[in-house]
């Protein structure tokens, strides 16, 4: 059984995309498009989680996604606290001394981003009944809000999964946002999803995901209705599994040349922050395809979600604070 | 037409204290007023910016100034969120998507510090509507919320600009609070304006700025209602400008035989921190003449006003909340 | 007379438990266990300091301490402003300047952290009437706050103090903690307190602290009710105090075998971050002897109860905030 949910098979921590059903990945979808009109307002706060404790631990250093589950906690009227942790300095089993003592001080969630795959899930096996984990991103393993802020966002686009093909490109490999929506995708019924990359980063175990692998990006966005970009992960790249920026973007760089050969109608994506000529032209980025900034708008709104569904909080009762 | 201001002449933006026109200024000096008395009673918040989102967006460390617009924005009840950037790793284009990204997880107001003249302008030209940036202080530029705390505080102990004979004391060439308070000062109609400093801390377009210019401390007191002293800013100092600090203050330092020369009511002002015994001496900084603490109460108060305005917010509609 | 009290007796900054009336310690417990109540609720907020300004002042860097009074003001409702100071490069009068002007932007209290014994006071004795400062550690010399909480939880577990043997074990030197433990503890007429360390553990002046020295770990365990290890200071022992960590576990390390000789229903306490193997063994640090988190838990309750007390305000008629 998943640590992440409870006997009723409901969230109780959020840890990763895999293995979560369809109505539970709709259940977040839905739960965030009833605070996307709260973002909108010029009141943008509800008091669901007034009284609650929320604790970025960050053992990664993130501005952006700190700040957006910050804004989240906060837009909830949660109180926020930001760590920082420096893993030189702290290691083993202090770790856990850190976290039951945050837990002590009765911190309702915490939000970890780490650089070891499982970090998340470590933490979630370890804190007490009530109190919920969130990973902000653990290794190459798993982004699952980002994952799900991608879901929302072609939802709003494109509405139903099953008809979509939505294609992924770029180092597949070292991201755990690919291997998020990869997961995410496949569990909201999506049609077809194409993964676009050079075999030498493509992660060993590709074929198990469900996913088909193209090498050639003409081929692999033929049709597609939705565009994924993935960050270069420079710093994540360990030896020259590249020959260079310039020859990268020449074979996996998007266009709007490029998308010519996918649906008329097709969405740009980016998890950001883009590298402009490397992973996307900046014409493309900024044309009337892309939908980056909107990601980042809705993530604020899925993050709330999460953070709701995993206190067991019933969104539908927030009223509007004043 | 003034990026700062919409088409019916209202603030949108607050990035410089030049060309705003006497009833403007004069309105912010009474909005602060109105917040005043907030600041005075033991709860000091209102609930005009509850459910908006400021960010202090910081490319030059001040603890200082980004305490004062953190406390002005939690007492007008808004969430704040502090950005420390490194502009050493981040240039040109990706700056703007940096603002791109914040924006779009639906920032209401951005504060920002700049060491480069013109970065709070750059940013305003480039927001969404409805999005407000205000100048905590860009290069040599700017740093209009100094210099309406300033106007404020005279106002306090003066009343009417129009009878006044202001010196500003020290490096004006380096400095943009004292390009902010000349420009707010005229537009305030004030009597005179002096400057007081050797030729070499004087800017190139002195004689543009409508100040009377004195090389001579005792001969540029002489009668002046009040005296700014500039903070030595030694880290913008390019090369040997000055003979060195005991010299300077030797000239241009204040003390209280040197306010003798001043009219006998004469208020001693300084945007802080002082450095003591270089450009002011400690027993007039800390003497009766003295508002430099008073300063430091009011901006809190200009700020709020500020921040106010630039959304279109009435703060004569704003109830305490409790 | 002392700075931290009125003229009616009442706390007014809490600055050591040195001194301080067997009435005024118990009111903190007291007002400390009204808290309690509140955080074992969902709704953990109450609006006692709505409104307030709390600045924490670190010269010296410890997340744990100021999370755990970031939290107790934002349970109050008061805004917190956290402010870090590096030393190296402040000095002398301008850390005065620095106080007074936070204290200009009408800041209601101050937590300070500083690395020299006495620092706390010397704020007390420079902020204006109205104006708290509260220690959160100063050198060698007093951590009250957390001798509070340590008084908490003893009687919390254990009633009344008269009958009770409390051993504190380790480096009392060192150690601001067992400094404002002991006067905290005798204050409150506690039975018997012993320290138990090695000579070069000792401070100078213990024999006027009104405790039983011992260096056998063996007898100074002997029917304690109580037994407190303090953390190894490696980083406050000035040459070769110790012969090694291994060496000092084998004599003052507290383990399930040491504490045999201890009462049955001994509890075991250590301020934290505990150094598992050194100070104490793991088992013990884990088992059911142990209240080690939930002195941190109490930390909460008691910061809430001395913000509020040196303000002057009364918690009974807080009523919780909806």
């Amino acid at each position: 059984m998943s640590v992440q949910l409870d006997e009723n098979g409901q969230l109780r921590h959020f840890l990763t995309t895999e293995g979560l059903d369809p109505a539970l990945l709709t259940r977040i979808l839905d739960t965030a498009e009833s605070f996307s009109g709260v973002i909108g307002k010029s009141v943008k706060k509800v008091p669901l989680l007034r009284g609650r404790t929320v604790i970025n631990l960050f053992f990664e250093s993130s501005t952006r996604t700190r700040t957006t589950f910050e804004l989240a906690a906060k837009r909830l009227s949660a109180d926020v606290l930001n760590v920082s942790v420096d893993t030189t300095t702290t290691k083993g089993e202090s770790l856990l001394d850190m976290l039951r003592n945050l837990q002590a001080m009765q911190a309702d969630m915490f939000v970890i981003r780490h650089s070891q795959s499982g970090a998340a899930e470590y933490f979630a096996r370890h804190v007490d009944p009530g109190v919920a984990v969130l990973n902000a991103g653990d290794g190459w393993h798993a982004h699952p809000t980002q994952a799900m802020l991608d879901a929302y966002t072609i939802r709003q686009h494109k509405g139903d999964f099953e008809q979509l093909r939505i294609a992924i490109v770029g180092d597949i490999a070292h991201s755990r946002v690919a291997r998020s929506q990869i997961h995410a995708f496949n569990g909201l019924g999506a049609g077809e999803i194409r993964v676009v990359a050079p075999n030498t980063l493509l992660p060993g175990d590709i074929d198990s995901l469900g996913v088909q692998v193209y090498n050639d990006l003409g081929a692999g966005l033929r049709d597609a209705d939705v565009v994924i970009a993935l960050r270069l992960q420079r710093e994540r790249m360990q030896g020259a599994l590249l020959p260079g920026e310039a020859e990268y973007f020449r074979h996996y760089g998007l266009s709007e040349a490029r998308l010519r050969s996918a649906h008329p109608q097709a969405i740009v994506m980016h998890p950001g922050p883009i590298n402009r000529g490397v992973e996307i032209d900046s014409s493309l980025a900024d044309g009337p395809r892309s939908v980056i900034l909107e990601q980042v708008t809705n993530g604020i709104a899925v993050r709330m979600a999460v953070m709701s569904l995993v206190l067991g909080l019933q969104p539908e009762t927030a009223r509007e604070s004043t």
